[in-house]
């Protein structure tokens, strides 16, 4: 049998078809329209084509796994809130399946089927545990542990992007003061790039941004490969928060490895090197003989896609 | 069959003999002599005599499970290091089982086993999961996922106590700089309360504590309910670092039950009420329905002996 994973993003609407291993077998993606009924309309349409580019029937399909975001009852298959999606506590899974003649249908948080995908896919194949954190707008994150999703008693756990690592720090869109998020993010980088610009008018960051609403996550990496203190500065200050994080991190879970992924991560060892020299400062397991390997995703973007397809061998 | 546990102390070595509920039959505790050795004979005779109190004979008992301080391999059952009993390197579960007859032993990190004697029979009783805080001179931590106890791929999980809720802060024992344990371990409560009596040479903090060396976990409590604006200024931050060490813990893992213990939770609601104030603002969920129990541990000292013993249950 085959299996079905769609990832439902605030721009696509993505779907893929896997064999048990994980395999990506063919994948389709259309545009995510607006409203309940046409996103569960996209998301069946994007499942057909994805079958199609596989060379496969639906019949031949056990199942299909969506990967949301925002926050979900997995249970009962509801999208609690995706505010992106303007979704309310909408029975999504109910709802593809119904649209693929009575399919059973998987619903899971976008960043456990990420950490999934890579578990079974990716960087995690082949191991015990497994760690995922992404860097985006948000932190995302989540695990599987002893060859299983892990997602708390409550399906809510993993929101490892909002714990603190400095109290009374910046404001977090959770509520909290000095969330990794606000620091390790996509979105936290170009806010320390920016003060940085704003501290020195005399920057090459200029150069690459000439104002400050040109600044992406590369901004800071390509003025510090030219040379430039400040950009510098910003990286330096940014590896030791996203270090502090996943120090964190692995001092609680100790997973077999841990991945990190989203847009930053193209910067390959520009990132990983450094960041790996703070992890060998801040770890407890630092001396150990075994310690948590830390490394880059392998998906990309079909990380969730696979994790969902994956989600029903997975739980 | 019945389960010997020992919990092996700094000061003293106690053992106990449960049933297969984690019901504690019968203790005994005699002192922690040093030495490799001697320790063993210690540990041996302490089991022994729990053995007896509990009416019992050595047949009738199953297995032998240690709870020890320090890095452990609970696969080979050796101790690697525990610095305050100077063992280094010490097959700890042979050189125990060799003194009882060949009664298979476990070993297991004391604050893992004080998280699965909670969770068998102390605050987590019928949960599907908990976590288990120790604020004592450090800050202890374990786990049991899924009514499984969690070690992580290397058996070094959950030093929740090293992770960092305020980046450059405190210098903590492990090397890094603003870990939980270094404010939220009634050594951390100690150190700014001394701290607070010296920027406030009236406060009546001075009234309970005449010199800096008399300060212990209570000082601060006892001036706080005299009215003394120090003492409470003391707590409430400390409070709000306990919180958020718990928020974090709580936003990654989920467990249905968490519980803390260690003397400083002798202050009963005094504690507990603000502490859950502050989780009630900090914690991803605080709007959710199901969210994680927050409560005061139950077993006290016997959780490690109770957990030793239920080891190769839960494992």
């Amino acid at each position: 049998m085959y299996y079905i994973g769609i990832d439902l993003g605030g721009t696509n609407v993505a779907a893929g078809v896997t064999d048990r291993e994980g395999k990506l077998l063919g994948k389709a993606s259309i545009p995510c329209p607006r409203g309940a009924e046409a996103i569960a309309d996209a998301m069946a349409e994007s499942a057909r084509l994805a079958v199609g580019e596989a060379g496969l029937t639906m019949e031949q399909c056990a199942s299909v796994g969506v990967a949301s975001p925002g926050t979900i009852d997995p249970v009962q298959g509801i999208v609690f809130h995706a505010f992106n999606l303007g979704l309310d506590h909408v029975p999504l899974a109910r709802m593809v399946s119904e649209r693929l003649g009575g399919i059973p249908a998987y619903l899971e948080n976008d960043a456990n089927a990420a950490a999934l995908g890579e578990f079974v896919a990716g960087a995690g194949k082949g191991k015990n545990s497994l760690v995922a954190v992404t860097l985006g707008t948000g932190v995302g994150s989540g695990a599987v542990l002893e060859g299983k999703l892990y997602t708390g008693f409550n399906y809510a756990a993993f929101e490892a992007g909002h714990t603190v690592i400095r109290r009374g720090g910046r404001q977090c869109t959770c509520g909290r003061k000095g969330c990794w998020e606000a620091y390790a993010s996509a979105t936290g980088l170009i806010s320390s790039t920016r003060k940085a610009m704003e501290a020195h008018p005399n920057s090459a960051l200029w150069r690459y941004a000439p104002t400050l609403e040109d600044v992406n996550g590369k901004t800071p990496f390509d003025a510090a490969r030219a040379g430039d203190a400040a950009a510098q500065a910003v990286l330096d200050e940014y590896i030791e928060d996203l270090a502090c994080g996943l120090a964190n991190l692995i001092n609680i879970i100790q997973p077999e490895v841990l991945c990190i992924g989203g847009g930053i991560c193209k910067q390959g060892e520009n990132l990983m090197a450094p960041l790996r020299a703070a992890l060998g400062r801040e770890e407890f397991t630092k001396d150990a003989e075994r310690r948590c390997q830390v490394v880059a995703a392998l998906l990309e973007n079909d990380a969730g896609i696979i994790g969902g397809a994956m989600v029903p061998l997975y739980r």
